[in-house]
Protein backbone atom coordinates (compact mmCIF):
# COMPACT_ATOMS: atom_id res chain seq x y z
CA UNK A 1 0.00 0.00 0.00
CA UNK A 2 2.63 2.47 -1.01
CA UNK A 3 0.16 4.95 -2.13
CA UNK A 4 -1.17 5.53 1.69
CA UNK A 5 2.59 6.86 3.06
CA UNK A 6 3.15 8.91 -0.08
CA UNK A 7 -0.27 11.61 0.42
CA UNK A 8 1.53 14.77 1.42
CA UNK A 9 0.32 18.37 0.94
CA UNK A 10 0.83 18.74 -2.77
CA UNK A 11 -0.51 15.33 -3.31
CA UNK A 12 -2.89 15.74 -6.49
CA UNK A 13 -6.89 15.35 -5.97
CA UNK A 14 -6.33 12.09 -8.10
CA UNK A 15 -3.82 10.98 -6.33
CA UNK A 16 -5.85 10.96 -3.14
CA UNK A 17 -8.52 9.55 -4.47
CA UNK A 18 -6.48 6.53 -5.37
CA UNK A 19 -4.52 6.93 -1.60
CA UNK A 20 -8.25 6.20 -0.39
CA UNK A 21 -9.22 3.76 -2.96
CA UNK A 22 -6.55 1.67 -2.41
CA UNK A 23 -7.33 2.07 1.63
CA UNK A 24 -5.90 4.47 3.03
CA UNK A 25 -7.74 6.49 5.70
CA UNK A 26 -7.50 9.67 7.06
CA UNK A 27 -9.49 12.85 7.73
CA UNK A 28 -9.25 14.93 4.42
CA UNK A 29 -9.21 17.96 6.01
CA UNK A 30 -6.19 20.17 4.82
CA UNK A 31 -5.61 17.47 1.38
CA UNK A 32 -5.38 19.15 -1.82
CA UNK A 33 -5.32 22.86 -1.56
CA UNK A 34 -7.49 24.98 -3.27
CA UNK A 35 -9.63 21.97 -4.58
CA UNK A 36 -13.68 21.31 -3.29
CA UNK A 37 -14.66 19.01 -0.81
CA UNK A 38 -17.70 17.43 -0.82
CA UNK A 39 -20.46 15.50 1.49
CA UNK A 40 -21.37 12.36 0.52
CA UNK A 41 -25.34 11.05 0.90
CA UNK A 42 -26.62 7.94 -0.67
CA UNK A 43 -29.97 6.81 -0.72
CA UNK A 44 -32.35 4.59 -2.83
CA UNK A 45 -34.16 5.94 -5.55
CA UNK A 46 -37.52 5.37 -3.73
CA UNK A 47 -36.00 8.42 -1.49
CA UNK A 48 -34.29 10.62 -4.02
CA UNK A 49 -37.01 12.38 -4.75
CA UNK A 50 -37.94 13.55 -1.10
CA UNK A 51 -33.78 14.04 -0.16
CA UNK A 52 -33.65 16.46 -3.61
CA UNK A 53 -36.72 18.61 -2.49
CA UNK A 54 -35.13 18.75 1.27
CA UNK A 55 -31.99 20.27 -0.76
CA UNK A 56 -33.77 22.12 -2.28
CA UNK A 57 -36.11 23.70 0.27
CA UNK A 58 -32.98 23.98 3.14
CA UNK A 59 -30.40 24.69 0.23
CA UNK A 60 -28.02 26.46 2.86
CA UNK A 61 -27.30 23.33 4.67
CA UNK A 62 -27.26 21.21 1.81
CA UNK A 63 -26.21 23.42 -1.25
CA UNK A 64 -26.01 20.41 -4.14
CA UNK A 65 -22.30 20.29 -5.86
CA UNK A 66 -23.96 17.04 -7.73
CA UNK A 67 -26.90 14.38 -7.84
CA UNK A 68 -26.06 11.67 -10.42
CA UNK A 69 -28.49 9.34 -11.93
CA UNK A 70 -29.57 6.26 -10.27
CA UNK A 71 -26.88 3.40 -10.41
CA UNK A 72 -24.08 5.91 -11.55
CA UNK A 73 -21.14 6.13 -9.65
CA UNK A 74 -19.14 8.85 -11.19
CA UNK A 75 -19.33 12.62 -11.32
CA UNK A 76 -18.16 15.38 -13.50
CA UNK A 77 -16.87 17.06 -10.68
CA UNK A 78 -13.87 14.81 -10.70
CA UNK A 79 -13.47 12.55 -13.67
CA UNK A 80 -12.43 8.85 -13.16
CA UNK A 81 -13.45 8.58 -9.60
CA UNK A 82 -15.86 5.65 -8.43
CA UNK A 83 -17.89 7.01 -5.39
CA UNK A 84 -18.13 3.68 -4.06
CA UNK A 85 -14.46 3.59 -3.01
CA UNK A 86 -12.79 6.95 -3.20
CA UNK A 87 -13.44 8.38 0.04
CA UNK A 88 -11.79 7.91 3.03
CA UNK A 89 -14.38 6.54 5.38
CA UNK A 90 -17.93 5.99 4.66
CA UNK A 91 -20.61 5.25 7.37
CA UNK A 92 -23.50 2.80 6.29
CA UNK A 93 -26.75 3.65 7.69
CA UNK A 94 -29.91 1.45 8.30
CA UNK A 95 -33.61 2.42 8.88
CA UNK A 96 -31.58 5.91 10.19
CA UNK A 97 -29.15 4.01 12.44
CA UNK A 98 -25.43 3.87 11.97
CA UNK A 99 -24.31 0.61 11.79
CA UNK A 100 -20.99 0.08 10.18
CA UNK A 101 -17.88 2.07 8.69
CA UNK A 102 -16.01 1.12 6.19
CA UNK A 103 -13.48 2.14 3.72
CA UNK A 104 -14.92 0.79 0.70
CA UNK A 105 -18.92 1.11 0.13
CA UNK A 106 -18.95 -0.92 -3.03
CA UNK A 107 -21.31 -4.00 -1.07
CA UNK A 108 -23.37 -1.58 -0.47
CA UNK A 109 -24.26 0.33 -3.03
CA UNK A 110 -27.04 -0.29 -4.73
CA UNK A 111 -27.93 -0.78 -8.81
CA UNK A 112 -30.67 2.08 -7.84
CA UNK A 113 -28.18 4.29 -5.59
CA UNK A 114 -28.82 7.80 -6.29
CA UNK A 115 -25.55 9.97 -4.43
CA UNK A 116 -25.99 13.08 -3.69
CA UNK A 117 -22.44 15.82 -3.31
CA UNK A 118 -23.18 18.67 -1.17
CA UNK A 119 -21.29 21.44 -0.39
CA UNK A 120 -18.49 21.14 2.78
CA UNK A 121 -17.18 24.45 4.70
CA UNK A 122 -13.63 23.76 3.97
CA UNK A 123 -13.93 25.92 0.83
CA UNK A 124 -14.78 28.96 2.89
CA UNK A 125 -12.57 28.41 5.87
CA UNK A 126 -9.93 28.79 2.92
CA UNK A 127 -11.11 32.17 1.83
CA UNK A 128 -11.59 33.42 5.65
CA UNK A 129 -7.71 32.63 6.18
CA UNK A 130 -7.04 34.24 2.79
CA UNK A 131 -8.96 37.55 4.22
CA UNK A 132 -7.48 37.53 7.18
CA UNK A 133 -10.27 35.78 9.44
CA UNK A 134 -8.38 33.60 11.77
CA UNK A 135 -9.95 30.14 11.80
CA UNK A 136 -9.73 29.41 15.11
CA UNK A 137 -10.01 25.24 15.17
CA UNK A 138 -7.70 24.71 12.49
CA UNK A 139 -4.91 27.33 14.52
CA UNK A 140 -5.89 24.83 17.19
CA UNK A 141 -5.30 21.90 15.48
CA UNK A 142 -9.27 20.64 15.88
CA UNK A 143 -11.97 19.38 14.10
CA UNK A 144 -15.31 22.01 13.58
CA UNK A 145 -17.20 22.55 16.44
CA UNK A 146 -20.65 21.43 15.16
CA UNK A 147 -24.37 21.41 17.20
CA UNK A 148 -27.31 20.42 16.84
CA UNK A 149 -30.11 23.19 17.22
CA UNK A 150 -33.59 23.47 17.69
CA UNK A 151 -34.61 24.72 14.09
CA UNK A 152 -36.33 22.15 12.14
CA UNK A 153 -35.98 21.94 8.32
CA UNK A 154 -38.77 22.47 5.88
CA UNK A 155 -39.94 18.97 5.28
CA UNK A 156 -40.20 17.33 2.20
CA UNK A 157 -42.13 14.22 1.89
CA UNK A 158 -40.44 11.64 4.24
CA UNK A 159 -37.40 13.45 4.71
CA UNK A 160 -37.43 16.07 8.07
CA UNK A 161 -34.69 17.07 10.59
CA UNK A 162 -33.22 20.49 12.45
CA UNK A 163 -30.76 22.11 11.37
CA UNK A 164 -26.82 21.45 12.47
CA UNK A 165 -24.54 24.39 12.74
CA UNK A 166 -20.93 24.81 12.70
CA UNK A 167 -19.25 27.40 14.85
CA UNK A 168 -16.36 29.40 14.93
CA UNK A 169 -14.76 31.83 16.66
CA UNK A 170 -14.14 35.17 15.19
CA UNK A 171 -13.09 38.77 16.81
CA UNK A 172 -15.70 41.43 16.85
CA UNK A 173 -14.20 43.27 14.50
CA UNK A 174 -13.73 40.57 11.50
CA UNK A 175 -17.64 39.21 11.74
CA UNK A 176 -18.41 42.00 8.97
CA UNK A 177 -15.90 40.42 6.78
CA UNK A 178 -16.30 36.65 8.20
CA UNK A 179 -19.70 37.45 6.73
CA UNK A 180 -19.36 38.72 3.68
CA UNK A 181 -16.61 36.14 2.73
CA UNK A 182 -18.49 33.74 3.16
CA UNK A 183 -21.73 34.34 1.71
CA UNK A 184 -19.64 34.93 -1.38
CA UNK A 185 -19.71 30.75 -1.88
CA UNK A 186 -22.81 29.89 -1.52
CA UNK A 187 -21.99 26.26 -2.37
CA UNK A 188 -19.62 26.33 0.67
CA UNK A 189 -22.63 27.10 3.28
CA UNK A 190 -22.79 30.31 2.80
CA UNK A 191 -23.95 33.41 4.82
CA UNK A 192 -23.61 32.83 9.02
CA UNK A 193 -27.24 31.63 10.25
CA UNK A 194 -26.33 33.34 13.25
CA UNK A 195 -24.09 35.50 15.30
CA UNK A 196 -24.11 35.74 19.06
CA UNK A 197 -25.83 34.11 21.69
CA UNK A 198 -26.04 30.00 21.59
CA UNK A 199 -29.41 29.90 23.50
CA UNK A 200 -31.23 31.76 20.80
CA UNK A 201 -30.08 28.12 18.58
CA UNK A 202 -31.52 26.07 21.44
CA UNK A 203 -27.40 25.10 22.21
CA UNK A 204 -26.64 24.84 25.91
CA UNK A 205 -22.83 24.59 25.87
CA UNK A 206 -20.31 25.65 23.31
CA UNK A 207 -18.04 23.63 25.36
CA UNK A 208 -19.60 20.95 24.44
CA UNK A 209 -20.26 20.23 20.53
CA UNK A 210 -22.76 17.44 19.54
CA UNK A 211 -20.27 16.28 16.53
CA UNK A 212 -15.96 17.22 16.31
CA UNK A 213 -13.96 18.88 19.17
CA UNK A 214 -14.58 21.81 21.25
CA UNK A 215 -13.33 25.53 20.08
CA UNK A 216 -11.35 27.90 22.52
CA UNK A 217 -12.69 31.57 22.16
CA UNK A 218 -9.79 34.33 22.31
CA UNK A 219 -11.41 37.09 24.70
CA UNK A 220 -13.52 38.97 22.88
CA UNK A 221 -14.51 36.18 19.51
CA UNK A 222 -17.84 36.05 19.05
CA UNK A 223 -19.47 32.69 18.19
CA UNK A 224 -20.38 32.42 14.77
CA UNK A 225 -22.41 29.89 13.46
CA UNK A 226 -22.75 28.25 9.89
CA UNK A 227 -25.12 25.71 8.45
CA UNK A 228 -23.34 22.55 8.44
CA UNK A 229 -23.39 19.28 5.97
CA UNK A 230 -24.15 17.02 8.71
CA UNK A 231 -27.47 18.23 8.56
CA UNK A 232 -28.47 15.37 6.08
CA UNK A 233 -26.87 12.73 8.54
CA UNK A 234 -29.07 13.79 11.42
CA UNK A 235 -32.38 13.94 9.01
CA UNK A 236 -31.53 10.68 8.26
CA UNK A 237 -31.53 9.58 11.61
CA UNK A 238 -34.92 10.93 12.18
CA UNK A 239 -36.73 9.73 8.62
CA UNK A 240 -35.32 6.40 8.87
CA UNK A 241 -35.08 5.73 4.98
CA UNK A 242 -34.29 1.80 5.05
CA UNK A 243 -30.47 2.42 3.69
CA UNK A 244 -28.32 4.99 2.90
CA UNK A 245 -24.58 5.74 2.99
CA UNK A 246 -22.94 8.99 3.80
CA UNK A 247 -18.97 9.80 4.21
CA UNK A 248 -17.74 9.56 7.77
CA UNK A 249 -17.39 12.96 9.55
CA UNK A 250 -14.40 14.48 8.65
CA UNK A 251 -13.73 11.89 5.76
CA UNK A 252 -15.21 13.94 2.63
CA UNK A 253 -14.94 13.65 -1.28
CA UNK A 254 -12.08 15.33 -2.63
CA UNK A 255 -13.33 16.49 -6.03
CA UNK A 256 -10.92 18.35 -8.90
CA UNK A 257 -13.25 21.48 -9.04
CA UNK A 258 -11.48 24.59 -7.73
CA UNK A 259 -12.71 26.46 -4.18
CA UNK A 260 -15.79 28.40 -4.77
CA UNK A 261 -17.17 26.59 -8.17
CA UNK A 262 -21.06 26.27 -8.61
CA UNK A 263 -23.24 23.51 -10.15
CA UNK A 264 -23.87 26.76 -12.49
CA UNK A 265 -19.83 27.79 -13.66
CA UNK B 1 -67.32 39.48 -13.37
CA UNK B 2 -66.82 42.66 -11.47
CA UNK B 3 -62.77 41.88 -10.45
CA UNK B 4 -62.02 41.85 -14.17
CA UNK B 5 -62.51 45.25 -14.74
CA UNK B 6 -60.83 46.41 -11.85
CA UNK B 7 -57.35 45.12 -11.92
CA UNK B 8 -54.89 48.26 -11.78
CA UNK B 9 -51.07 48.76 -11.40
CA UNK B 10 -52.44 49.59 -7.82
CA UNK B 11 -53.67 46.09 -7.05
CA UNK B 12 -52.59 43.49 -4.72
CA UNK B 13 -51.31 40.59 -5.36
CA UNK B 14 -54.25 39.16 -3.24
CA UNK B 15 -56.53 41.12 -5.62
CA UNK B 16 -54.58 40.22 -9.42
CA UNK B 17 -55.19 36.38 -8.02
CA UNK B 18 -58.76 36.46 -7.27
CA UNK B 19 -59.08 38.28 -10.53
CA UNK B 20 -57.83 35.59 -12.30
CA UNK B 21 -59.58 32.71 -10.07
CA UNK B 22 -62.95 34.33 -11.36
CA UNK B 23 -61.99 33.95 -15.29
CA UNK B 24 -59.93 37.37 -15.86
CA UNK B 25 -57.63 36.60 -18.47
CA UNK B 26 -54.94 39.40 -19.38
CA UNK B 27 -50.57 39.05 -19.23
CA UNK B 28 -49.43 39.43 -15.74
CA UNK B 29 -46.55 41.65 -17.50
CA UNK B 30 -46.81 45.13 -15.16
CA UNK B 31 -49.06 43.67 -12.87
CA UNK B 32 -48.20 44.52 -8.45
CA UNK B 33 -44.83 45.88 -9.34
CA UNK B 34 -41.94 44.69 -7.02
CA UNK B 35 -43.55 41.26 -6.61
CA UNK B 36 -41.89 38.00 -7.96
CA UNK B 37 -43.74 36.48 -10.54
CA UNK B 38 -43.54 33.04 -11.38
CA UNK B 39 -43.27 30.09 -14.21
CA UNK B 40 -45.34 27.14 -13.19
CA UNK B 41 -44.23 23.96 -14.59
CA UNK B 42 -46.55 20.66 -13.15
CA UNK B 43 -45.75 16.78 -13.41
CA UNK B 44 -47.03 13.74 -12.18
CA UNK B 45 -44.97 12.77 -9.41
CA UNK B 46 -43.54 10.27 -11.15
CA UNK B 47 -41.68 12.58 -13.36
CA UNK B 48 -41.12 14.82 -10.99
CA UNK B 49 -37.59 13.70 -9.79
CA UNK B 50 -36.18 13.92 -13.18
CA UNK B 51 -37.79 17.38 -13.00
CA UNK B 52 -36.35 18.45 -10.03
CA UNK B 53 -32.92 16.80 -11.07
CA UNK B 54 -32.95 18.93 -14.13
CA UNK B 55 -33.32 21.92 -12.66
CA UNK B 56 -30.85 21.13 -10.28
CA UNK B 57 -28.44 20.93 -13.02
CA UNK B 58 -29.39 23.72 -15.09
CA UNK B 59 -30.00 26.20 -12.25
CA UNK B 60 -29.76 29.59 -14.40
CA UNK B 61 -33.11 28.83 -17.02
CA UNK B 62 -34.76 26.93 -14.37
CA UNK B 63 -34.04 28.97 -10.82
CA UNK B 64 -36.57 26.79 -8.16
CA UNK B 65 -38.52 29.20 -5.90
CA UNK B 66 -40.69 26.31 -4.82
CA UNK B 67 -41.87 22.81 -5.27
CA UNK B 68 -44.81 21.51 -4.07
CA UNK B 69 -45.34 17.74 -2.24
CA UNK B 70 -47.36 15.95 -4.32
CA UNK B 71 -51.05 17.08 -4.57
CA UNK B 72 -50.51 19.89 -2.68
CA UNK B 73 -52.23 23.28 -4.66
CA UNK B 74 -50.66 26.00 -2.15
CA UNK B 75 -47.25 27.31 -1.64
CA UNK B 76 -45.86 29.58 0.99
CA UNK B 77 -44.99 32.25 -1.72
CA UNK B 78 -49.07 33.25 -2.18
CA UNK B 79 -50.55 31.88 1.13
CA UNK B 80 -54.08 31.65 0.30
CA UNK B 81 -53.31 31.26 -3.30
CA UNK B 82 -54.86 28.03 -5.34
CA UNK B 83 -51.97 27.05 -8.13
CA UNK B 84 -55.14 25.08 -10.07
CA UNK B 85 -56.79 28.49 -10.82
CA UNK B 86 -55.25 31.68 -9.71
CA UNK B 87 -52.61 32.08 -12.94
CA UNK B 88 -54.44 33.62 -15.91
CA UNK B 89 -54.04 31.52 -18.33
CA UNK B 90 -52.15 28.06 -18.62
CA UNK B 91 -51.24 25.35 -21.16
CA UNK B 92 -52.44 21.44 -20.90
CA UNK B 93 -49.70 18.83 -22.73
CA UNK B 94 -49.97 15.78 -23.28
CA UNK B 95 -46.82 13.34 -24.73
CA UNK B 96 -45.57 16.49 -25.12
CA UNK B 97 -47.88 18.48 -27.41
CA UNK B 98 -49.94 21.52 -26.37
CA UNK B 99 -53.18 20.82 -26.31
CA UNK B 100 -55.60 23.09 -24.70
CA UNK B 101 -55.64 26.20 -22.97
CA UNK B 102 -57.53 26.62 -20.18
CA UNK B 103 -58.15 29.76 -17.75
CA UNK B 104 -58.85 26.85 -14.74
CA UNK B 105 -56.48 24.22 -14.56
CA UNK B 106 -58.72 22.03 -11.87
CA UNK B 107 -59.79 19.41 -14.09
CA UNK B 108 -56.19 18.74 -15.57
CA UNK B 109 -54.63 18.68 -11.77
CA UNK B 110 -54.14 15.13 -10.21
CA UNK B 111 -53.61 14.50 -6.81
CA UNK B 112 -50.11 12.86 -7.57
CA UNK B 113 -49.39 16.33 -9.54
CA UNK B 114 -46.20 17.90 -8.22
CA UNK B 115 -46.09 21.70 -8.85
CA UNK B 116 -42.73 23.64 -9.57
CA UNK B 117 -42.49 27.41 -9.24
CA UNK B 118 -39.52 28.98 -11.01
CA UNK B 119 -37.82 32.23 -11.29
CA UNK B 120 -38.51 34.59 -13.97
CA UNK B 121 -36.97 38.07 -15.57
CA UNK B 122 -39.79 40.19 -15.42
CA UNK B 123 -37.93 40.52 -11.73
CA UNK B 124 -34.43 41.80 -13.05
CA UNK B 125 -36.14 44.17 -15.72
CA UNK B 126 -37.52 46.01 -13.21
CA UNK B 127 -33.91 46.13 -11.43
CA UNK B 128 -32.00 46.88 -14.69
CA UNK B 129 -34.82 50.20 -14.97
CA UNK B 130 -34.16 51.05 -11.12
CA UNK B 131 -30.39 50.85 -12.08
CA UNK B 132 -30.70 53.13 -15.46
CA UNK B 133 -30.53 50.29 -17.97
CA UNK B 134 -33.50 50.66 -20.25
CA UNK B 135 -35.14 48.05 -21.25
CA UNK B 136 -36.19 48.10 -24.73
CA UNK B 137 -39.39 45.73 -25.09
CA UNK B 138 -40.94 47.74 -21.82
CA UNK B 139 -40.27 51.07 -23.98
CA UNK B 140 -41.49 49.53 -27.10
CA UNK B 141 -44.53 48.00 -25.35
CA UNK B 142 -43.55 44.63 -26.50
CA UNK B 143 -43.15 40.93 -24.76
CA UNK B 144 -39.80 40.14 -24.73
CA UNK B 145 -38.26 38.44 -27.93
CA UNK B 146 -37.11 34.41 -27.06
CA UNK B 147 -34.77 32.33 -29.09
CA UNK B 148 -34.26 28.29 -28.82
CA UNK B 149 -30.73 28.04 -28.63
CA UNK B 150 -28.19 25.30 -29.81
CA UNK B 151 -27.08 25.30 -26.43
CA UNK B 152 -28.17 21.24 -24.78
CA UNK B 153 -29.13 21.12 -21.10
CA UNK B 154 -27.80 18.82 -19.05
CA UNK B 155 -29.91 15.74 -19.20
CA UNK B 156 -32.01 14.47 -16.16
CA UNK B 157 -33.35 11.05 -16.42
CA UNK B 158 -35.85 11.33 -19.25
CA UNK B 159 -35.91 15.02 -19.49
CA UNK B 160 -33.85 16.89 -21.88
CA UNK B 161 -33.59 19.68 -23.98
CA UNK B 162 -31.94 23.12 -25.25
CA UNK B 163 -31.53 25.99 -23.59
CA UNK B 164 -34.04 29.32 -24.51
CA UNK B 165 -33.29 32.50 -24.02
CA UNK B 166 -34.40 36.10 -24.00
CA UNK B 167 -32.60 38.82 -25.67
CA UNK B 168 -32.64 42.74 -24.31
CA UNK B 169 -30.70 45.20 -26.40
CA UNK B 170 -28.19 46.80 -24.27
CA UNK B 171 -26.52 50.41 -24.71
CA UNK B 172 -22.89 49.68 -25.22
CA UNK B 173 -21.44 51.47 -21.85
CA UNK B 174 -24.52 50.11 -19.80
CA UNK B 175 -23.33 46.21 -20.90
CA UNK B 176 -21.08 46.04 -17.49
CA UNK B 177 -23.88 47.24 -14.97
CA UNK B 178 -26.81 45.28 -16.66
CA UNK B 179 -24.66 42.13 -15.69
CA UNK B 180 -24.11 43.13 -12.73
CA UNK B 181 -27.93 44.18 -11.62
CA UNK B 182 -29.05 40.87 -13.16
CA UNK B 183 -26.41 38.52 -11.44
CA UNK B 184 -27.23 39.68 -8.33
CA UNK B 185 -30.73 38.41 -8.59
CA UNK B 186 -30.34 34.40 -9.48
CA UNK B 187 -33.71 33.76 -8.73
CA UNK B 188 -34.80 35.71 -11.54
CA UNK B 189 -32.15 33.56 -14.02
CA UNK B 190 -29.16 35.82 -12.82
CA UNK B 191 -26.40 36.85 -15.00
CA UNK B 192 -26.74 36.92 -19.15
CA UNK B 193 -25.62 33.44 -20.50
CA UNK B 194 -24.18 35.37 -23.71
CA UNK B 195 -23.25 38.46 -25.03
CA UNK B 196 -22.83 39.77 -28.68
CA UNK B 197 -23.04 37.46 -31.64
CA UNK B 198 -26.29 35.80 -31.79
CA UNK B 199 -24.87 33.28 -34.28
CA UNK B 200 -22.57 31.63 -31.59
CA UNK B 201 -25.39 30.41 -30.18
CA UNK B 202 -27.48 28.92 -33.23
CA UNK B 203 -29.96 32.02 -34.09
CA UNK B 204 -30.14 32.78 -37.21
CA UNK B 205 -32.09 36.19 -37.47
CA UNK B 206 -32.81 38.23 -34.56
CA UNK B 207 -36.06 39.70 -36.07
CA UNK B 208 -37.43 36.39 -36.08
CA UNK B 209 -37.82 35.17 -32.11
CA UNK B 210 -39.08 31.86 -31.68
CA UNK B 211 -41.45 33.30 -28.91
CA UNK B 212 -42.64 36.94 -27.85
CA UNK B 213 -42.03 39.27 -30.09
CA UNK B 214 -39.05 40.98 -32.15
CA UNK B 215 -37.32 43.87 -30.30
CA UNK B 216 -35.68 46.92 -32.16
CA UNK B 217 -31.95 47.74 -31.27
CA UNK B 218 -31.00 51.00 -31.54
CA UNK B 219 -27.76 52.28 -32.84
CA UNK B 220 -25.03 50.77 -30.98
CA UNK B 221 -26.85 48.28 -29.12
CA UNK B 222 -25.14 45.11 -28.14
CA UNK B 223 -27.41 42.07 -27.93
CA UNK B 224 -27.62 40.65 -24.59
CA UNK B 225 -28.57 36.75 -23.76
CA UNK B 226 -30.04 35.38 -20.45
CA UNK B 227 -31.57 32.08 -19.85
CA UNK B 228 -35.07 31.95 -19.63
CA UNK B 229 -37.96 30.63 -17.83
CA UNK B 230 -39.87 29.10 -21.27
CA UNK B 231 -36.76 26.55 -21.09
CA UNK B 232 -38.94 23.92 -18.97
CA UNK B 233 -41.76 24.14 -21.57
CA UNK B 234 -38.81 23.31 -24.52
CA UNK B 235 -37.87 20.06 -22.23
CA UNK B 236 -41.41 19.19 -22.36
CA UNK B 237 -41.67 18.99 -25.67
CA UNK B 238 -38.45 17.27 -25.93
CA UNK B 239 -39.51 14.26 -23.50
CA UNK B 240 -42.69 13.86 -23.68
CA UNK B 241 -43.92 13.34 -20.39
CA UNK B 242 -47.58 11.89 -20.33
CA UNK B 243 -49.11 15.09 -18.95
CA UNK B 244 -48.02 18.86 -17.75
CA UNK B 245 -49.55 21.35 -16.98
CA UNK B 246 -47.90 25.16 -17.23
CA UNK B 247 -48.89 28.89 -17.22
CA UNK B 248 -49.28 30.15 -20.98
CA UNK B 249 -46.36 32.45 -21.83
CA UNK B 250 -46.42 35.98 -20.18
CA UNK B 251 -49.15 34.83 -18.06
CA UNK B 252 -47.01 34.10 -14.53
CA UNK B 253 -48.30 33.40 -11.42
CA UNK B 254 -48.22 36.89 -9.23
CA UNK B 255 -46.89 36.23 -5.10
CA UNK B 256 -46.89 37.68 -2.78
CA UNK B 257 -43.48 37.65 -2.02
CA UNK B 258 -40.84 40.79 -2.91
CA UNK B 259 -38.50 40.71 -6.15
CA UNK B 260 -35.28 39.63 -5.73
CA UNK B 261 -36.07 36.88 -2.58
CA UNK B 262 -34.52 33.55 -2.78
CA UNK B 263 -35.81 30.09 -1.28
CA UNK B 264 -33.31 30.71 1.41
CA UNK B 265 -34.88 34.34 2.59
Amino acid sequence: MDATTQLTDRSTATQVRAAFRAGHVRPSSGLVPGRTQANLVVLPKDWAFDMLLLAQRNPAPMPLLDVTDPGVVTTEWAPGADLRTDLPMYRIWREGRLVEEVCDASGHWSDDAVAFLIGCSFGFEAALQAAGVPVRNLDQGRNVAMYRTDRPLRAAGRMHGDLVVSMRPVPPELVARATTVSAAVPFAHGAPVHVGDPARLGIADLARPDYGDPTVLEDGDVPVFWPCGVTPQRALEESRPPWAITHAPGHMFVTDMPDGRSPQD
